[in-house]
């Protein structure tokens, strides 16, 4: 009886450590979706001081990356976890590069706005908060579908990352075609272009998240299917 | 007696295994090296069916990745390794993120090749090579400070990122200004401007890598370093 109790009293620690290294990782995610709501603030209302907020807070998630890091591995080496508590570390300590680089392409985006260089063009502003929001909705179901290990979940985000790329290659011929009328101000305009894309890739590592989450709670990995990814290969050399 | 000569074969069999996972990383790395040498010379024959074969290797490089997270895996279950081994075989994982990604980067610039997009302009293409080259020397020196665990040389790997990114900048302006002559054919020079950052990207995701050697033989972490970063937040505010 004493070793049953003492095996669960170690294993409700260590459950609680699981428990806080979750919740680590959502506070960081909550602070990226507050980084990344800022910034959509910012962009409609022409808030240079708030952008620069954004772009001055990417410390903070940088500085909770590598604690969480350290977190990771203090785990691992004290309670040698076992086959899928140890991928829930693992997982953790993806997850949270992860997250650190969409609040780099946030912090990309804000710099734009900080810098005073938001497009001349009422619709590309507009499109651009459009795609913002979708992108904020993927990134809140996605820290969900982690929060909850929720396989569906995960496939459900996964699956909103082909709707987004639609809506980017739209804003991109857009933004091409004002590029092409002024094309005397092509630098700033390049600005604005490498923010449309930081917009699309955010969606890219929410989707490397959801793909994490369905690998822990399945045990299947999603990254590079061979079929899907030759069939995509081909697809674009089209 | 026996118990020292079983730990010492235990001890033995596991280093084995570490010199195969690091072994993995630098077949994989060599992989990469081979993708990017043959997309330089795709780019600079012209060479369609060079630059599709890129493409298609890509998806080794993907499993090759895959295989190495489960090799990771396997180890920690076994082993449970101590502090440095674990420290070891986290950044194995870590790195090989990097490298799957410099695959992407790599595939990324082939594609432009291979659908026929290499612009009409000497002197880009030119300077695409030039930086093809610094960036080819980045990695193999990075793989090298890997493969050595040698922290001068990841350091100063990670300094030659500055010099790609310079040259990174100029062959940007200089791409802006053919863009701007040839305004008409600019979603063609977008597929240039993306294989360019594609180029720089790649050396800043060996400067990840660095990071990670760096941190793995002085134990201190060289990512963001507060005060670095702020400066280096103001100035890119200017």
């Amino acid at each position: 009886m004493p070793k049953f109790k003492l095996n669960t009293h170690i294993s409700a620690r260590f459950n609680i450590e699981l428990e806080n290294l979750r919740n680590s990782v959502l506070t960081m995610g909550g602070a990226i979706e507050q980084q990344l709501s800022d910034t959509l603030i910012a962009m409609r209302d022409n808030n240079r001081g708030l952008a620069e907020k954004v772009v001055f807070n990417d410390l903070n998630v940088n500085s909770m990356e590598m604690q969480i890091d350290e977190e990771c591995l203090r785990i691992i080496a004290k309670r040698h976890p076992a086959a899928s508590d140890l991928r829930m570390v693992l997982t953790v300590a993806k997850t949270t590069t992860d997250i650190e680089r969409i609040g780099d392409e946030i912090e990309r985006i804000a710099r734009m706005i900080a810098k005073g260089k938001l497009p001349d063009s009422a619709d590309i502003i507009k499109n651009m908060l459009s795609i913002g929001n979708h992108v904020m909705e993927m990134l809140r179901g996605t820290l969900n579908a982690f929060a909850r290990l929720d396989s569906q979940a995960a496939l459900l985000m996964y699956r909103e990352d082909e709707k987004i790329d639609a809506e980017y290659k739209n804003l991109l011929s857009d933004t091409v075609a004002e590029m092409q009328r002024n094309s005397e101000k092509l630098e700033d305009w390049l600005e604005v272009l490498w923010a449309v894309r930081a917009l699309e890739r955010v969606g890219d590592r929410c989707k490397n998240i959801c793909e994490y989450v369905f690998y822990l709670t399945q045990g299947k990995d999603m990254r590079h299917s061979p079929m899907e990814s030759l069939q995509e290969k081909l697809e674009d050399l089209r």
